[in-house]
C-alpha cells in the first residue's frame, strides 16, 4: 500500500468528497500515486454531483487506518472530524478552509488553509500553480463542492474568490451555474420538500 | 495604526528578518498596508546581507502587542517563538517551514506551510503565484535566507525547491551565489574563528 489516501472530514458533505477526488486526480497527474477515499455515506446532492458528471464515489475508507499510512487531509485539520486513529498514519498535507483547530505536526507538512468558502476554490488554484486545468468532470465536481458549501454564493462564508473561480469551473464543465446550481441544491434538499412551481 | 505588523520569530536569524522584509515588498505591491518589523536583535550574518543589499533592518517591534493589531507571521508558528501578547492581535497569515505545534485560529485563516529549507524558498513562489518578481535588493536578502537556513544546500532541511529558488534569485541579485554564500556564512561566523587563508 504505498499510496498515499485523500479524504475529507466523517459524515462527508459535497467538498469533502469532490475535493478529495479533484486532489487524487492533480496529485496524480503531478506523478504521485494517490487515492481519494470517504470516511462516510454518500448524500444525495452529492450522488447528483456524480451522476450529472460520470464519475464513480471514492471507496470507503478502512474503519481505521493502516500504522505509517500516507494520507492528505481535505476540507477539514480537526483529528475529532477525520479518521479513528489518524495519529497511526504520517499527514503529508492538509488543504482547508476551517479555522485551524489545535493542529501539531512532527515534521514540516505542506499545510495550507485559506478563508475562503470552499476547499475546491483553493485546490483550483494549485490547479493553476502547476500550470494544470481540471478536464470538464473534475471541473464539474470542483464547481458542486463551490455552489455547496456557498449556497450558491449566498452563505456568509461566500467570497470574491468563490464566485469568480465557480464561474471558470462552469466554463470547463460546460454548464449553466445557476441552472446547475439549482438543481444541485434541489437534489440536496430532497424533493418532497420542495414547492413543485419553482 | 491600521497597517499589518509582519515578523519572524524571537533571536531573528536571516529567515526571520529578511522574509519579514520581502514579504512586507510583496503586500505593499499588491495594494496592502504592511510594515516589517523584528522581535530581536540583528546578527552580524544579517546585517551583512542588509548591507550588501543596502536596505534598512526593520524596526524593532514593541514589547507587547497592541490589541486587536493585524499582524503576519513568517518563519515560526509557535506562540512561545512570537511577540509577548501574540494573542491580543489577529493573526492574518502564517508563512513558515517549521513542523506545526498546537497551531489554533477562531476564525479561518491564510496558513501555509511547506516542508522546505527556509519561508523565502515558499516567499518566491507567491511572488510568482501573483505574476511578480521580487527586486534585485529584495532577492538578495530572499537568497541570503535560503543560504543561510541551508548552510548553502548542505543542512539536511535542504531541498531541491531552495537550489533551485537561490539560483534564480542569485540571478535577479546579480550576485554570484558560491562566492556570496560563502561570505555571508563568514560575516555570521565572525572573523576571529576563520582560517584567514580561506
Ligand atoms: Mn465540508
Ligand atoms: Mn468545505
Ligand atoms: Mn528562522
Ligand atoms: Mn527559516
Amino acid at each position: 500500500m504505498d499510496y498515499t489516501l485523500i479524504f475529507g472530514h466523517k459524515n462527508p458533505d459535497t467538498d469533502a468528497i469532490c475535493s478529495a477526488l479533484a486532489y487524487a486526480d492533480l496529485k496524480k497527474r503531478l506523478g504521485f500515486q494517490t487515492k481519494a477515499v470517504r470516511l462516510g455515506e454518500v448524500s444525495k446532492e452529492t450522488q447528483f454531483a456524480l451522476d450529472t458528471f460520470s464519475i464513480q464515489p471514492p471507496e470507503l475508507a478502512a474503519e481505521k487506518l493502516a500504522k505509517n499510512q500516507d494520507v492528505i487531509l481535505v476540507d477539514h485539520n480537526e483529528h475529532s472530524q477525520s479518521i479513528d486513529s489518524l495519529e497511526e498514519g504520517n499527514i503529508l498535507e492538509v488543504i482547508d478552509h476551517h479555522r485551524i483547530s489545535n493542529f501539531s505536526s512532527e515534521q514540516p507538512v505542506y499545510f495550507r488553509t485559506e478563508p475562503v468558502g470552499c476547499t475546491a476554490t483553493i485546490l483550483y488554484k494549485i490547479y493553476k500553480e502547476h500550470g494544470l486545468e481540471p478536464d470538464a468532470a473534475i471541473a464539474g465536481l470542483m464547481l458542486s463542492a463551490i455552489i455547496s458549501d456557498t449556497l450558491l454564493f449566498k452563505s456568509p462564508t461566500s467570497t470574491e474568490a468563490d464566485h469568480i473561480t465557480a464561474s471558470e469551473l462552469s466554463k470547463l464543465a460546460t454548464v449553466d451555474m445557476e441552472a446547475y446550481g439549482m438543481e444541485l441544491l434541489k437534489a440536496g434538499a430532497g424533493t418532497e420538500n420542495l414547492d413543485p412551481t419553482d
